[in-house]
């Protein structure tokens, strides 16, 4: 379904709504093994890559999502250097964690190369790290990736899957994180792309459960804008080793040494506030 | 432009995007002097209210704007008491307004009576207080209330206004600022809708400068979510009469007498923070 011809549209249909954007017309489309992938030209965000019909990064915003999967976690660590990102395929995330200089392995591990290949040719801006010595890019499942981890290897966990149906769904449930916990040292902390917090208020506390299940001791979620995805507004979860998740090294995010679009300290404090609903909503 | 029968649509032209909800039907049209009011039962947003083809206000999720318009300027005026609310015809903002125990009188002057009459029938939630002692609604000209308004006799001016265009563009300009400068008491504060950052960056710095060239002090934008509108997040800007804006009644907020959805401390403060390419690009 769409306006007609010159219209790319996202219906979803579980929140009754539809996100449509103007398009001078579709640039690629390949069915891979797992998903179709389809790239649009668009009148006003740039390129938008689109995932068996649901739209994943435009060029005009993809800011929001890539700065905010990445750095609040990375500067929630004390020193994040070993960092695995399942999923991500745009390399978008690989981008803003090979950001942060301290950083000296950064392995992204998603099962479609369909989507990197997609993404250098349209997205280069977002592939611009990954020629980058302390980048590795595998092409594997990244739950078994995940499973058959050194004990203890990573610091950070990103999993920047897409919706939990199709090939992203064994990336919400307590087995994978139970291998997360056991592949990430003791101050190790994961993260999580979550959804929309007006539409998945149960997935998102099916997760926070399922983290605290499998291990973490502490769970928090962030929120932030996200034009194109449904409700506009999204969240990540970040789940920790050990402890709590209170706030950010903000000595050095006031000094970090590379540009932000949107994240900043100030962001960093905001996207942790917890709206009224969710404080009395969330579990975990 | 619609995805078809079942279906309502805003198609935003400048931005390249459209947002649609699945409806049952429409319920309410009426063509007022001033502008095209309609009413959709959707199947999802509970009643839809629509004005010149703009949404302008949902059951389920006006709280973000209603709340966010009104709490955080009268929990950062020391004690307001006499609040001027511009437009606000669906009766929402005057709402969360009378929430608060120490304003004395709202008066809510919106120029078309059509659209409270429309709220009263499929938001009669959002016009709960119309008959609180402390309210007063006019239907009258906003512009020239303020203009003929005794100097120095509110505390809070409430700007919920439509889009800069139809009968809501003279209250976008220095003109109308000044007179709102004027009607406010020596702590006094406006604050007004003002649009996307992603799509309206140059109205935002517009807004500003005329504020201040007008004769506020200090500007400060605030943002949140606003799932129905353009990009999906939106803006408030408050104006000062004297300093600048910092912060709120921190202690007062937390003492709140009254329920929020979306509003708390929490919120404030991170409605206050600003994204570095609005720190970087916001004047005034």
């Amino acid at each position: 379904m769409s306006l007609g011809k010159g219209w790319f549209t996202e219906v979803y249909e579980q929140g009754g709504s539809a996100f449509s954007l103007k398009i001078k017309g579709k640039v690629h489309e390949y069915q891979s093994r797992f998903q179709k992938i389809e790239v649009y030209e668009t009148e006003t965000y740039g390129y938008l890559m689109v995932i068996d019909g649901c739209t994943m990064v435009s060029t005009r915003e993809n800011f929001f999502y890539h700065e905010m999967i990445a750095h609040p976690v990375l500067f929630t660590h004390p020193r994040p250097r070993r960092v695995l990102i399942i999923g991500g395929g745009d390399c978008g995330t690989l981008r803003e964690v090979l950001k942060h200089p301290g950083v000296e392995l950064a392995q992204q591990v998603d099962i479609d190369e369909g989507v990197t290949r997609a993404a250098e040719q349209y997205f280069p801006e977002l592939c611009a790290s990954n020629n980058d010595p302390r980048a590795e890019l595998y092409f594997e499942d990244g739950i078994k990736w995940a499973a058959e981890a050194d004990a203890g290897f990573y610091d950070i966990i990103i999993v920047d899957g897409t919706d939990p149906v199709g090939p992203g769904e064994g990336l919400f449930n307590e087995a994978f994180y139970r291998s997360c916990v056991r592949a990430l040292g003791k101050d190790g902390l994961l993260v999580q792309q979550t959804e929309s917090p007006l539409y998945h208020m149960k997935l998102l506390n099916d997760v926070r459960l399922a983290m605290k299940s499998a291990g973490f001791t502490g769970v928090h979620t962030l929120t932030f804008p996200q034009p194109i995805y449904p409700s506009g507004w999204w969240t990540a979860t970040i789940a920790t080793r050990s402890g709590a998740i209170t706030g950010g090294r903000e000595q050095d995010i006031l000094k970090k040494p590379f540009e932000t679009v949107y994240y900043n300290l100030d962001m960093h404090r905001a996207a942790l506030a917890q709206p009224e609903f969710m404080k009395r909503e969330l579990k975990g």
